[in-house]
């Protein structure tokens, strides 16, 4: 799994990976508030000194950890991305980019919605991460202009078009759904139905 | 706020009441694994002996907490249930009544969704949880019979049908989405469309 950082950064990339993949880990084990900066350098293999050479202090990597996969999951959805495509088959195409990075990586999906729910999430620059999904966006948009899709607020639509995956791609909240292709392909029926015009 | 119990208990309602909102508050701070039976009757205000009176162990006090905001939940949901109006009429009338419970109950809902991705799920009688909301998976198996609605797996429908609520209703996931009758309306309409044939 390649991860992808915010910035470019010039140390040492396996460690900051480690740091990344244990930041990840012990948050999902056991929760925000218990996963102190000595716990995460333990589960990483490295000395805490080490995370303050790539990170100010906690809020920092928890935040840089929630930026690295959303970053890590729109080049994961727009991978193949052709705008050129009808609208159907550019949203199809990231239906499955979607239900296959978040099957592979419910860890990092688990991660996202904690964070979410916290009171870190109020240091995140929205506008920021918001940038990653512009070419979406824009798919959305330009599909409410040409009357395809219905006109209403990017929050509806991404509530029909995405959320519903993050529900049937978890064993834990939909045990019975099987990740076949037919079983994706007749979920983004119900996706494009909702939100075409 | 009423807190429904899978089972009639005879003893202390109040502090059975405070126990539960203790165990949904403290395992929203600082997780399952770090709340231990003794910090949640602290966080109740009862002794730690007093939990043994109600509950087996801590795995059997969360369990009872999420079995306990299930049948909430499922109450919540089949408010001015009837069965003999248009199937679209009943499911709007149930999408509006999850919206309220949602946006009024964040912090159980937090509580599902941790519960659901830990290893605590596996303890779950899925049988008995699916009871409660039998009423409704009838509505959607008749919609079936009667070419209304899409003949796909209940997951599916409900994919659509009520997650995208936990979404839109959160305001740690959806900042932007205010919770007018109008908008609610508005997505009722994608999710119509999303499940009808």
């Amino acid at each position: 799994m390649i991860i992808y950082f915010r910035t470019m950064r010039t140390k040492d990339d396996e460690k900051e990976a480690a740091l990344f993949e244990a930041t990840v880990k012990l948050v999902n084990e056991i929760g925000f508030a218990s996963s102190s900066v000595s716990k995460i350098a333990r589960e990483a293999g490295v000395s805490p000194a080490t995370i303050y050479v790539y990170y100010k202090n906690k809020e920092d990597l928890l935040l840089c950890t929630y930026i690295g996969i959303k970053l890590d999951l729109s080049k994961a959805l727009l991978r193949n991305f052709d705008d050129k495509l009808p609208i159907r088959d550019i949203l199809r195409s990231v239906w499955f980019n979607m239900f296959e990075f978040i099957s592979n990586n419910l860890e990092y999906y688990k991660f996202v919605e904690q964070f979410s729910n916290s009171p870190f999430s109020s240091l995140v620059d929205r506008q920021e991460v918001e940038q990653y999904f512009v070419p979406l966006l824009n798919v959305l948009q330009t599909g409410i202009e040409q009357k395809i899709i219905k006109n209403v607020s990017f929050d509806i639509l991404t509530a029909f078009m995405y959320h519903p995956i993050t529900v049937l791609a978890n064993p834990g909240l939909c045990q019975d759904f099987k990740l076949s292709e037919e079983n994706i392909e007749t979920a983004f029926t119900l996706a494009w139905d909702a939100i075409k015009l």
